[in-house]
Order: structure tokens, then sequence, then C-alpha cells
């Protein structure tokens, strides 16, 4: 099974909105992991993406890169705080691309929870929507022993 | 009809993931609109709420606000940008809570919508559970003609 399906059914099993929401992991190629979710269940009253959903999948976008990243470690993930600015409307699929960071940033993130059981990672993912950039989050994750 | 049932007849009829994560408009006072959504719909990887859906809730408090105090204006309301921090885990019912802004930032709100057609305000939500703040969320919404 590819690393995209582990993940999406990882979100069905564990996470039900994700169903509801119609999420798809699309791809990850070492990389950037894209999902996407079609526009008619995460519609809102301008008949474009509901601003929460928007947010909810980038959101998963930061947990399921993590999840890959840390899949051999015993660990508790949660996010932290993130942030999200909205800069066009979503009229179609929405979709979502989490980048990995950089190794360095990867490293130190590792080192540290091996170390003290407990470290954070800010990462960063943008939804796009007809091949532009539509909302660019920032979130703060959090891994625990 | 309760302007709490109008304000979720409206969520479940223009943005469907609300029934989905069965959220209930429970009360309005003038000051506060409370929202609430189960858990089991709602639910993460470690057995409690999932981020993505607290901060949709938060969002849906800032709408459902909104729309109570424009009822009477044609207009578009959109979420401009937001943060949240995420400070306990809700082991519970969600629960978000909209305060109503001071009377002076409705006032300049509302005056600036009327004479260009467009108007920006900034809105705070808490999730509590259990009677404590779980997350703390701050959007900024524009209502645009």
């Amino acid at each position: 099974m590819s690393i995209a399906l582990r993940i999406q059914e990882l979100f069905y099993n564990v996470m039900p909105i994700t169903r509801a929401m119609g999420v798809v992991v699309e791809s990850y190629d070492g990389a950037r992991l894209v999902l996407t979710a079609p526009l008619a269940a995460n519609i809102n009253h301008l008949g474009t993406a509901f601003g929460g959903s928007i947010n909810t999948l980038a959101v998963l976008s930061g947990y399921g890169l993590l999840w890959i990243e840390l899949q051999d470690a015993e660990c508790h993930l949660v996010i932290r705080e993130s942030a999200i600015s909205y800069e066009r409307p979503v009229r179609g699929e929405l979709r979502a691309v989490c980048v990995r960071p950089e190794a360095e940033a990867l490293t130190a993130f590792r080192e540290k929870f091996q170390e003290k059981g407990k470290a954070r990672i800010a990462l960063d993912a943008t939804i796009e929507s007809e091949g532009r950039v539509a909302a660019r989050f920032r979130g703060t994750f959090v891994a625990m022993r």
C-alpha cells in the first residue's frame, strides 16, 4: 500500500470528520504531501469553500507529513497553535500542500524528541485552487512521548 | 423560531459540513453566541477533539454572531485571517463561545460598511471543555456589499 493511501486510511479510521469532508491523500513525493477535498462537501454560503474546511485540510496535511516523518517513533502528535490567511476564494476542489521542512529543522526536531521526549516544529501549508494560492497556513505541532 | 435555531438552520442549509459535525447553536443572549458539537463526530487519533473541528466551530461562532448583527444588511461575509492556540485537550463536548465585540467597534464596523460598502472586524472566541478554556481563537471577518 502506498504511503499516501496509508495516511488516508489512518485519517478515515481515527478522524471520522475526514470521511464527511471527502479528504483524499493524493500524493507524497518525499518533499510535498498533497491532500484534496471536493467542493460540494465543503461548500459555504457563497458557493465557495468554507474557511473552516480550508483550515482543517491544512491541519491534516501537517499531521500527515509528521506521521510520515515519525512513523517509527512512539509518540503523540498534537497541534499547539496555527494561523491562516485567506487570500482568494476557492471555487473548485480544495487542495492542501504541506511542504517538508528543511532537513536541519527536521533533524533538530527528531534529536530534541529523542533527548527530551518532547519537541515542536512549525509547518507551512498552502491551499491551492485553480493553480493559484488561495490560503497560507502555518501551524506548530508538538510530538510527545 | 429563536434566533439560535435560525442560525443553526442557516448553517445546515448552506454549509453541509456543519451537519456532519453535529453543530448545535445552543444560545444567544445578546452578548455571547454559544455553539456546541459532540466529541464523537469530531474525535481525533488521541480520543480528544480534533484541532480542525475546534477551529471550525470557532469560525462558525464568528459567522453566526455577525449574521445576527448584520441580518438586515445586504452583504457577503467572509473570513480574512485567523489565529488559534490550543491550550488543553477537549475530552468531551466541544463548546465555542463568541463574544459580541464592544459597542464602539460594532458601530464603527457598521458605519464603515454603510459608507464604503466594505468593512472588517475582529472577533474573539474561546473553546471550552469541562468548564475551562481549551483554545483561544481570533478571526478577522470582512463584510462586502
